[in-house]
């Protein structure tokens, strides 16, 4: 069965700004999900901020494998209700992959739980992505290391924790290094960041940019069912022990209590 | 100089219940700061829920290097804004240090980014901690295992991030098990969480309990001056780039405008 | 295409000890085997330490997907050079999956770096294997927990580095606990510890362990062809570098000389 | 008490090559000793490739806290018993750091278990290390970034396990980046990889990098005493089991036997 995948796109700087719209006519999202289906074997639908729920109803991330997030400007305007909905999908085994500027979006700090904070340079300077870990799956049929023209700067120190794994590192022409491809796995949801696409360069157009974005897809990809047991805290009746025990002590909770939260 | 620790303690239990206040008649945080004081290295102060601001000022954070945190029944009643603050202080370098039911504090969930859930049962059961790391710095001291005769159980699975390196690992009589000493950074932060501690039974009277509680301290502390910086996304100026470089192509944002967050 | 996995069987246990031979009258290579082909995708073949180079030619590893290992009684008849041809092969991407014993077979002491030992214990006592990564690929389809009846106990501290992932942590009714299943990636290849399998206990004939280990197998495919490049450390002479620079100051190394190994 | 480090020098350049000698009179190894002994918590002592044992008998290496090398161009001049030894001591909790070429040296890739290769070009060009990891012990004290005006290029993809932590990562001026500073924790003993240290630059007489000399010894000095039964799988007897338990099924070893290795 195909993987599902849903881009999220912010579309403001599409609506407001001639460059980007001459870039991406249909939207950033829409060349983003050009990308990502281009092989046939990831089944990709887009959604905007501007939806209904910004697009992602509990039906609609029911039913998604793998979610792809673009944006910037508007990260505040993303209702935090949504990106608590969102963080219940990637903890039940939803892939989720940021990009670029998500760096900043309210549901990957959510998920990361630090700053993300990092520097920049908006100079149309030359970045030159190395692949430091040659057969992650997300790595998979790229060169030694492939070049992005014009891009903008991002530097360390990049405040998120300590990866899984690092698979890319940037090299800046400006003389600045960047941790450009992270996973992270957060309860069941396997997490990509990758950092190039800043909107004033064509940069979802790259042969390369669009390979990693098809892996990363399917590296996210859910391994099992939903795993809806992660959001309860479970109390284990003395009498169901799996090895019997008799109760001893005092204790606080009558039987049949919830925890507390 | 000495360490500077602040063990916050939520002080309902203690207030409510005769089990609890018999074993920890002057509060549990009480306790948990003498444990902590007891080698006469570390300088300790108790505050608790009920103070003012929770008894965490700007001030009181801006002085403490690392904090102990025991709460329970009250998460919900810890402000959001103390929550954030506390948070800033981890991510400049403040070590926090998580005991037993404050896997379910905002603060902690806050970090973390997960549910941080896992399954329990009260019934005085025998916990046995493994040292599976045995010179890791919060280990020091310690015989192969140690063993507590009445806690509450907490079973796998337990929904945080793969953690830097584990511990401890508990075997339980009832026959679950659960990662009991996980330790993370976050920013610039040290951050350790610690299983037992159940408000029920003489935990914190344990001589073991408390060596873990001092090396857990001394091994969170600060290795530098507060890292402030980690708040900020500053944007590099073209022409103050490292290396000589000249801009190109189009751009979005005006010279000296901030980031969007 | 087909996973091919070969299972590479100690084979002396099962030609000295009746208990051994009545359990697994066609070796335990061959039963693992079956267990690891049961659902098609896969195919798999043996060899044993018997056979001429134990079976691992370069032309056998050369078309090996994922190579699984049973050892115990005979590590050191296995041949240094042998070692190192699989070595080579796993940092080119092979994927090695080390069962029970295999902790000590010179193999996964030689990708570790550690010296891989453990606390044992033979008394057919209850194990209790936890899933504590519930969607990790290699526990698809599984339980929260299972347990094996009859095991050999194996105890922490377990002295092998820190895993990418635990997948498993395994209950003992002794009273010991133990990562049963661990991740790792050296080189390009994938590597899966899984405790379970000791010779006298009908282990490998369970379903829940013949479901690890067709997940293991499929986990640790390769996501790409033989990254044979990483056995070289190449001069980029500085007329090639990427970026034009002039060289400077003094040097040691000859135009095209080889590096110092 | 004062940490007590030991600096292993090649002392081979030093005596073939007029520019390295020049550059380090009195050996490498002298060099490196004072720049860690230069704040006087450290007490330093020096061996060389070419004395009786290489310097590192066991009375020495018992004495060690942090063992110090820098190696080349006779890697495979050191003995193999020696190579052992020293991982032996590593195990039971000495620290160990690598300078530069150090990542071919016998003792890292033993460690590792990974074959520890790399790109290289001899062109004296800028290297600026970003720290990406701002409040690591290893980092105190420094600025965002240092920069070496003459070094020899490493690349990625540099062959080694995914670290504990990454604390930094160079720009070189030719367009590569490299993992500068790398920790992990193999036994009881930690380990750092640092990059910078050509031999044919003043590298070692940095400040910068004479406080992350100094810094790694601090971390990586044992936190408590030998660690000697990580050597060792003991047989835990039946009877002696923690928890009472009954002998079921058949078994193997005989009461009292040694286990396989």
């Amino acid at each position: 069965m195909n993987i599902r995948a849903l881009v999220w796109g912010e579309n403001v700087h599409e609506q407001e700004n001639e460059i980007v719209r001459s870039l991406y006519p249909q939207g950033m999202h829409t060349t983003i999900a050009q990308a990502i289906a281009a092989d046939g074997d990831i089944d990709v639908s887009t959604v905007v901020l501007q939806d209904p729920e910004h697009g992602l109803t509990e039906e609609v991330l029911a039913r998604t494998d793998v979610l792809v997030w673009w944006g910037h400007k508007a990260h505040r305007a993303v209702d935090d209700a949504i990106v608590e909905r969102i963080a219940a999908r990637v903890f039940e085994g939803m892939g989720l992959i940021l990009l670029h500027s998500a760096h900043f979006s309210k549901i990957f700090k959510r998920l990361m739980g630090t700053p993300c904070a990092l520097k920049w340079r908006e100079a149309g300077e030359r970045e030159r992505l190395w692949v430091v870990n040659p057969r992650h799956p997300i790595a998979a049929g790229l060169p030694e290391y492939f070049e992005l023209e014009n891009e903008e700067m991002y530097g360390e120190p990049f405040s998120v924790p300590e990866p899984l794994e690092t698979v890319f590192i940037s090299w800046f022409q400006g003389g600045e290094v960047f941790r450009s491809g992270l996973t992270y796995r957060r309860g069941a949801g396997n997490i990509f960041y990758f950092r190039p696409g800043h909107e004033t360069y064509p940069t979802y157009h790259d042969s390369n940019v669009g390979l990693v974005l098809r892996n990363a897809v399917r590296w996210a990809r859910p391994s099992g069912p939903a795993l809806t047991s992660i959001h309860k805290a479970p109390n284990v009746p003395v009498d169901q022990a799996i090895e019997p025990i008799v109760e001893r002590g005092p204790k606080l909770h009558k039987p049949g209590e919830e925890g507390y939260k």
